[in-house]
């Protein structure tokens, strides 16, 4: 199809205007002085920005609830016992987080929802411009609805506060037990329990979903690059994360000389920069290697002494499986050797190993073909970061979209994405959603 | 002389049992289950220490006073109205520390006061056996004493709750003001002022000084390694310590391309391995130089957020101050090519450079006298760590004594120095601040 105006006629000045306007009143939950948030998971700020969209949802017609994690699902029944399709990302953030990062994707399938609500009523407007146009593909989304709708505020994606990452969501797919998360503490002791009692966002509501949907910021720039409106997210990256414990003897930095010394600080320090250089090494024209380190605790650390332990989350991620072994057995491989050097001893912890996986192909051509009934640039991209839609991917079927990010810039205050590439973002996400609940994508 | 026994009567069984006693007693307080101690500066555990003390010397006699910043006199008036002689170290401790580092030399201090207290009534005995050995260097030891004794414990000489280290002396010395020191904020944002007024260990107490004497552990194995009771310390190393602040940009660790990125973690990483590379490189048969980075804290610190920020604490040490300049130049080079290499802005905060400096040689050399008096091998050593007696020496005449460490293990819960050589210390302590009371050191 050409470019064209949006086909749906709610998709208007008012609609616009009241998403942007939903998106400033969130963007001030938790605000940061630098223009970021910080909602961590389970904290006040957390809490807050949940009742809030509780708020706003309720007074739209949906019901809100939550499961045994947190996990807070508005629900929309279209059609009385009618099976649901989930769409949704997160309201929690980093510390100094963007305000885009999972809180635009709540918030735009939330809008979606209202639009489609909002929407039987003008079915037959719409019948009659597809008849008029005699358009082939207009002719689903203009039918009666299959599914209900669940917008989905997964509890805690983020992982800063409680690990791991995408808690919620790997509860609901059973990666994870309910019990595991409510008893994972935080580094002062309170535990997820406490933390979603306190906050009063927990029940004992159950869901199963027929499919998902997601729309999240691309926090890369490949789409900025290219000049793109939407991403079509083909997979995820494969991923190897590990916990290493460095072992070295405390000591006085004044008073113990070098040839006594075994520092933990400087074991884990050469680490981190062997795995930079491991990712500089295997990245090629072909192929990419990406190695990070988030996190980097030094035990007792403190001015006079010679640090005893260092903990540090290291993580290996490549487009193509046969790099990612290469690159990790190299990292092993360098790691023996700082044992030796700096004479430490480096104990390798808890492991997650995700493997390069497809999201669902029919899913991304019904996003090119909604892509392109609303006249929006599309490309095909991968993902880097972990999202909500990786757990759910590997229970039911499952689309994910990126809209830009100015200059890829994520967990970051100055993380931005345009107000024009938002509202595309919800465009699109409401014509895919209506195809979707309509049954284009999976049968009821 | 020829090694005999000790020449005191009072060094006798019960006064060792006394001293042994004592010091497992000090040792229980703020105990650690891996067999040191956790008395950081103004904690619970420090007044306890500190309450501890005063109970133990008003049990003798003395009278305890406190300055504006917590340091605790402990007072003995043999000769009314004459100057003092401070003789002491620090019951304060690392997080996790040993529990020789600076308590051993307050409570030696304290029980060489308490056998002088009691040796007026041995005096006749004293000079009898003095008469009959027809011992020169008995002479003056058998004298009336000229001076006072004050026992004391510096606040904070570790720094490692409240900076800088070395806190209480500093003020004493006039390199630090008391208003600076009292309004110094821990982490968690209480000040000194707030953490003496909760111990209660704290007073308008001021007192002018004639000489100044410490016994510390070596936390170095030169005297071990030597087979030597005592070390005679000779100078500081000279020392330059920094303050960095590693700037990059924070960024999502899972999204964002290893181009994009500006890593605080991965610069400050590679400045701990600049550092040891500089430390190894300029150090040869001559001389040595000793670099080490005791603070490492990264911001935001996060799982899956590249670093936007590493505070770190790096000093470069040398036995000449030649190659200290050439070894600290060579550093600050490798830090501009970090800088370029990692894409990160390295700024220099805070910066405190100490020469190298004697102590007092007429001291040393009375040290010696009375280590020969007691038979007692010793050696010249310097030291690397800083002490109290670094600052006293700057504006009194200072005499610096090391008893040995086992393998030099310091800032460790297992440091140890051996019941013998803690005694012999004590004895050492006794016999020279005898002396140095009548007058053999400075004039009263």
């Amino acid at each position: 199809m050409s470019a064209t105006a949006p086909a749906h006629p709610l998709t208007d000045e008012g609609a616009a205007r009241a998403f942007l306007a939903d998106f400033r009143s969130l963007s001030g939950i938790g605000a940061t002085p630098g223009g970021g948030v910080d909602r961590q998971a389970g904290t006040v700020a957390d809490g807050q920005a949940r009742h809030w969209f509780r708020g706003l949802v309720e007074g739209h017609g949906f019901d809100v609830r939550y499961d045994r994690v947190g996990n807070q699902f508005a629900l929309l029944e279209l059609v009385p016992g009618a099976p649901y399709i989930a769409v949704g990302s997160h309201l929690d953030s980093q510390p100094l987080g963007g305000r885009f990062d999972g809180a635009y994707g709540v918030l735009a399938a939330a809008h979606a929802g209202i639009r489609l609500a909002a929407r039987p009523a003008e079915r037959s407007v719409d019948q009659t411009k597809a008849h008029e146009a005699g358009a082939d593909d207009a002719g689903a989304a203009a039918g009666a609805p299959r599914f209900n709708i669940a917008v989905v505020n997964w509890f805690n994606e983020e992982g800063c506060r409680f690990k791991p990452s995408m808690m919620g969501s790997s509860v609901f797919t059973g990666k994870l037990t309910a019990e595991q998360a409510l008893a994972t503490a935080d580094p002062r002791g309170v535990t997820v329990r406490e933390a979603l009692a306190a906050i009063g966002t927990v029940g004992d509501f159950s869901l199963d979903v027929a499919a998902y949907v997601e729309i999240h910021i691309e926090q890369g720039r490949s789409l900025e690059d290219d000049g793109l409106a939407i991403g079509l997210v083909e997979s995820t990256w494969g991923a190897n994360k590990y916990e290493f414990v460095v072992h070295g003897e405390q000591a006085h930095t004044g008073a113990t000389l070098i040839a006594d010394r075994s520092d933990a600080l400087l074991g884990a320090s050469a680490l981190v920069v062997a795995a930079r250089e491991v990712a500089d090494r295997f990245t090629d024209d072909e192929h990419m290697v990406i190695t990070s380190c988030g996190e980097f605790t030094v035990f007792p650390n403190s001015p006079v002494v010679v640090a005893s332990r260092v903990n540090l989350l290291v993580d290996v991620r490549s487009t193509d499986p046969d790099v990612l072994a290469a690159a990790d057995a190299e990292l092993h491989r360098r790691i023996a050797d700082i044992e030796r050097s700096a004479g430490v001893r480096i104990e390798r912890g808890a492991e997650h190993n995700w493997a390069s996986k497809a999201y669902d192909a029919a899913g991304m051509r019904l996003a090119a073909d909604a892509a392109d009934a609303l006249g929006l640039g599309h490309g095909v991209v991968r993902t880097l970061a972990g999202h909500d839609s990786t757990n759910l991917k590997d229970i039911v079927p499952t689309i994910m979209l990126f809209v830009p990010s100015v200059e890829g810039i994520s967990h970051n205050e100055k993380e931005l994405t345009r107000d024009g590439d938002m509202l595309a973002g919800v465009d699109l996400l409401t014509e895919l959603l209506g195809r979707v609940i309509n049954g284009e994508f999976v049968r009821s």
